[in-house]
């Protein structure tokens, strides 16, 4: 039987609507680099969901390259980015950042989140510092929502941690990989129009919600990084045929199908969540969204692993494993279904074999 | 009427069968980083193209990317990069190269191309410097086929290159962003195997070559570039969803495709050629691919500018200006017979205007 | 009264013997860039300290600029440097390494160290993700002897390390800025011979330790990174006049100078840290060199100020702040005395005040 | 016999006065970091030498790293630094400008220097492209006074060329590595007050104009780079012992010596000059500075070399080599006359080998 795939949300192809459109444009010629109408209906349809008729809108390939490329933009040569130290940008892309000529400054993490008085300690605390400028100044703050932990910001803990970056002139970026899973989300209360009053910049994921590839950077604040285009360019995040970009988010924006794109994975996630509540395994800790962190034993993780594809998170002390599983728009009722048969069914050995 | 579009290559869409294939594999899982089944195979085709079966293949989105990361990746910190003075990386890649730290070292081009010679004395005169440890030491050759200017190396020049870069212990590598319309080309004698054997990385060019998007870098010799995989992933060119990239050359090398791809724009090249010096206009150069050079002056780009497309190449000191057109994979008969008419035209009121 | 200064060990001018030579040798004219007799004269003395003829040893001028270019010699552009989180390239070398590109792994140091332990399961950590390859692969080790914290190395502690790290392949490169203060040091065992046999590169401090400027990199293995004259004309470390940085250390390397001129800094700094026990004061913790560590409280800090430049260290949780003390080689008895006197003033006042 | 040395302006030592004043203040103590009274007094002396009182003046060590650290300073990411193609920092900086990311972009120069009317087109030929989004952006010029060919730019030029770079909002910056010959010729009329009045930043070399080591910084307008100190702390130019670098400048500036040391070595220059131009031998072309340039065929190289150290320079395509010879505030009266008596022995040689 085929591997059940629950290791990330990047194993899918694309939404439907978003493969028919391709085809059906496929034969248009236009201009490149994101100048074609195509890149510009879905710039206009991101702002007017954004709440925000100005902000510029620009598209790029991945993640990683995204974040790079914003971090370096927004930083001068003698600053560092503040983040979470579970942050992404500080532990999995291969030191991208750094390779850009900047420093991650890492404050601990609280379930994937810091707060905005940790931020605030921080600057103090360099500020503090007799010889501070021997130091990487703090030169902006990067969180995610959600998390890598599947975790959300509140509107107010964004709020406190925008008014704190206000405060100290810090630039705050927020890195939305998964935003459709937060934007979903019953217990969220972010929207779209509150990260763009709140952030300098901040991205909409698409590789991970719904698109074939391609992320959006949004600047609320027209012109708050000049030069953008060329900067994107010297990153190796230009696409020529930017037009395919654009059709990605000028679906996912059509009737506001990226805000609900994240149900359906959020549905799939809480089922697991309440399987493995109900057959008493280890939740890491409670994340509301397409994320789930479960502690196994060795023998639990050798035997999941033979019928389930599943993320590696970390060891711990304890000698178990925390292993995570990921949903997503595009995860199936029958692929739960079986998911949950393989949980229950190695819950149940477990028991036998101590018995 | 609308405007006739010949200012790239990168203008279309997809070649029909990629977007064929992307639809029937829309709804598979797969693994992410170029990890599943669909590059796997991609990738067994290019090898096979190349008579290369060890050769390690990487698919990365663009163009830009993959010359900074492959540049970065074979030079030492100490290093730079030879090219023509009218190379990609030195001009139109905003910088790209030197923000991963190394200086562009160039070498005036004849018609785009640079001979071993050349290349030889360069070293030569490197060694004659007595403070040449001073120095930005030459670390790599880049050449790209077909070139800047649509020329193409012959099977000799590329093969006396190849010496003398062994010989000076330089990596060749060959930029093959439009590789497709040399392979057509019926003056071309370098094959993708001898590509193979002579260089020490080329990469074979999708966007530009009827891909939706995607470059396929090929390491003749595995191991070359030790943690290859990590060096695009920290320069942003490692594609999550990397089986959409792998689709594009899946197809693109099954049965020949893209050998043959690049008939058709140089079949409307030659027309367009043919016409432009029926009607008496200056050929800036004979170039045999699919980029056309031609100079006007500036009522003619002025005319020209009214319903074609074009790009802007360089001013000449006659005042004269240089303007390139380019057909690609996708020219319709029809634009091409549309183009020349606007030619023979602008070139009927131009000489009314003289008598 | 003018300030006691014992904010750190370099406040004072350099040797005499090294400014009588320079007086004696400055009409002279010499080869520039370091290849002057004088220049070689000290690499034959320090290869000879070193127990290592074959040995490369470079000069440079600073700290920073040596850590900055021998880090960024010895990595690959995916790799980075583990270093304790209380390292000098980690916090206060305003992100030189990162600037150069690279991301520094930090582990949590022990009074300054890091153990052979750490490191091993560090890497082994590494191993054990399955998508490692998405991360900063870790490529040396640095440490500093003595530390930040004025600690030292035992001879057992390094042979560990350096056995760990061959066995890891990752070079082993020690920071002496401050090395003449462990030479000295009773409790030491780790000679220069024993640096050269477990290192891959180290340096002996110039600057902190009798000299005017400049440090010496020793490099045991000739070869081990080429062209590193190059990368360190690049990296800004090459002086024109060479044979001032040469005359530094062939006077501090004459007649074992180098190995002793620590020793009235250690007195010193026992006189002190005796002073301190007797007082009652809180040693933060033991160091054995020229560092003195000790907890204050606000009024303490500020009485203590008033006559003395010290070194701010850190705000303990318990609003105590450690403050650091820093004897050198210049240190006069007369100063340690009114010093040791200031110090049982301040506690005889804040006995007072509590009573 | 000793080898006569003319190969550079490095191979001195220092000004008597410098040594003299060392050796007065070695026992000192002083703040580090450049927060030393006597560094207070050297900046207090160039900047009334410069006219302007408020001028920030940081000292670094030497002219690559300078170099380096300004236009890394001056410079944003996506932006280049316009120079003549023989400029230093082109050519022999081992590529620490590309190290720092930026691109060095290359105007022909005309004996060493580029007039404004070059970069005012070179300015208009960028805007011009279409797609210059993709291409380096200028963001500075950097000429040095005298240049790499020893000659001057006049008050006239240097106007025109700061008027230029304003209108094109382009900091200029100007490269004193030899500035002192500059000032002491009789040809000159750019003063340090022109200096201050026209440039962004200039550097006052003292390596090759009677320091031991240093360069000084100026920045007309303080704040025009912020965090100026950190920046270079991360270039690895910040001397913890900076009073060395002041005393070196303090002395420079004490009774206009700066401004006059080079006297000397125009002097000895000029004798030179006039013993070539009375023996038939080719002056390359005229310079007025310090530094001399002389073609020469296979046999007077080769008989040169024997008793007279020079640099090589270049090898024209006539197969004769231009050598440079150049002399310093030091050379001796007794060396010139050596010098002048072997040119004098060699054109004999020469002319009786003919005949």
């Amino acid at each position: 039987m085929k591997k059940l795939l629950f290791a990330s949300d990047y194993q899918e192809g694309a939404h439907p609507k978003i493969i028919q459109r391709l085809a059906e444009t496929n034969l248009m010629q236009s201009f490149g680099y994101g100048m074609d109408e195509i890149c510009e209906s879905a710039r206009e349809r991101i702002r007017a969901a954004c709440g925000c008729r100005e902000a510029e809108v620009h598209f790029l390939v991945g993640g990683t390259q995204t974040n790079a490329t914003v971090i370096d933009a927004l930083l001068q040569s003698y600053e560092g980015v503040i983040t979470p130290d579970s942050g992404h940008v500080s532990l999995h892309e291969a030191g991208a950042i750094e390779a850009g000529g900047h420093k991650v400054l890492t404050i601990p993490h609280e379930f994937g989140k810091i707060g905005a008085k940790a931020v605030e300690e921080y600057c103090k605390e360099y500020e503090q510092y007799l010889n501070h400028e021997h130091m990487v100044k703090p030169g902006m703050v990067y969180i995610s929502q959600p998390t890598e932990y599947g975790t959300i910001y509140s509107l107010k803990e964004l709020e406190a941690l925008s008014r704190v970056c206000r405060e100290n002139n810090l630039p705050l970026y927020v890195d939305g990989a998964r935003l459709a899973y937060a934007l979903a989300c019953k217990q969220n209360d972010v929207s779209l129009k509150d990260l763009a009053r709140l952030c300098d910049v901040f991205y909409i994921g698409g590789t991970k919600c719904g698109a074939m590839l391609g992320e959006a950077v949004v600047i609320p604040k027209p012109g708050r990084i000049p030069h953008f285009f060329t900067i994107i360019k010297q990153h190796g995040g230009l696409m020529a045929k930017g037009r395919i970009l654009g059709i990605q988010f000028d679906v996912l924006f059509e009737n506001k199908l990226y805000e609900t794109i994240g149900q359906g994975a959020l549905a799939a996630a809480d089922k697991i969540r309440a399987c493995l509540a109900a057959s008493d395994y280890m939740l890491d800790f409670d994340s509301p969204t397409n994320q789930i962190f479960v502690s196994l034993n060795d023998s639990e993780v050798k035997l999941l692993a033979e019928c389930v594809e599943f993320s590696f998170w970390e060891k711990l002390d304890s000698g178990r494993t925390v292993v995570r599983l990921a949903t997503s728009w595009a995860t199936s009722d029958e692929d739960v279904e079986r998911l949950t048969e393989v949980l229950q069914k190695l819950h149940r050995r477990a028991i036998s074999s101590i018995q």
